[in-house]
């Protein structure tokens, strides 16, 4: 998606250890006009596929996904990675490790949130490694929901996270997509 | 707002300690057709108040801040309650403590987010004794930057913390405000 790639240029840097801070515009300040744009995309790629809800996870995925579910009018589940008063003991669980926050915690999301026979499209602001994605993946598992393919704003090709899932079988699809970044410049894949 | 309050009626759940559950629509599960409704009144309540940013908090508050602020045409920054890479000491911080987590935390604002002369609307998923939004308060503050008000989804006004908010000035907006809760019963405020 241009509007996407233009942006990162525009306003994206690169910090020591392979992090871009794209908060100018995606995760802390948000440009509502570009994530409306990404929510109708978002929407597009996935027109056809009877997606019956979205899931990402707190709190960065959130606007996509919102972005996304009101365009495609499907409920969006955001899961949980801290413990929460509303959230009794049943909920289902998976472990994340998180690129950014360079830690590992649980992530969940209530039972009444998912059920079997829904189809989920998963949405999240960066994908990396792709840990966050598995955790996601292991949480619609445990809800008997499938899993039908994912939505990232920006992928960063280069950390393998996306191709690995793709190559056991899973839908990705990233906005803009990152394959390498040098001396500051960043290359897109094409 | 009428459909906010039939929902609340419908899947609310009133947990001990006056926590009322309602991530089944609203902070956990995202009921899309009822947040874009909540999107565009949060817009006509501050359509003529030359608002240029919204201001809320992760992660709850993000769904409905991006909801208006699409409406709205206008850009979203939600304070971050957690250390990340990408945000540098300089960054505004304030003190919060939250209700429903039973936890007090900083939160924070990169300097690039908000700019001396911002008209700021903070938006909230909940309003209970409003320590969020003074804390969000304190952080326009330190920016330079006004308030002109607060939208939220849900006040719970017998908490006092919207009414304490009005009677120093502050402009509060509920799309549903409950007075009280008695014996599983959600009366709201006319």
């Amino acid at each position: 998606m241009k509007q996407m790639q233009e942006k990162i240029l525009e306003e994206g840097t690169v910090l020591p250890g392979g992090v871009i801070k794209v908060g100018s515009f995606l995760n802390h300040c948000i440009d509502t006009t570009l994530l409306a744009e990404c929510g109708r995309e978002v929407a597009r790629l996935f027109a056809d596929d009877g997606i019956t809800k979205i899931l990402t996870i707190e709190a960065s995925g959130i606007a996509l996904a919102v972005a996304a579910g009101m365009e495609m009018g499907v409920p969006v589940v955001f899961a949980k990675k801290h413990k929460t008063s509303t959230l009794d003991g049943s909920a289902y669980a998976a472990e994340v490790r998180s690129f950014t926050y360079g830690a590992t915690y649980d992530v969940q999301v209530g039972r009444e949130c998912l059920k079997r026979g829904d189809r989920i499209l998963l949405v999240d602001d960066f994908l990396a490694n792709g840990h966050a994605l598995r955790g996601l993946i292991a949480i619609a598992f445990q809800a008997g929901a499938e899993v039908v393919g994912a939505a990232v704003a920006i992928e960063k090709a280069f950390q393998g996270g996306g191709d690995a899932l793709r190559a056991e079988g899973l839908r990705v699809e990233a906005l803009a997509s990152i394959e390498a970044i040098t001396d500051d410049e960043v290359i897109f894949r094409s």
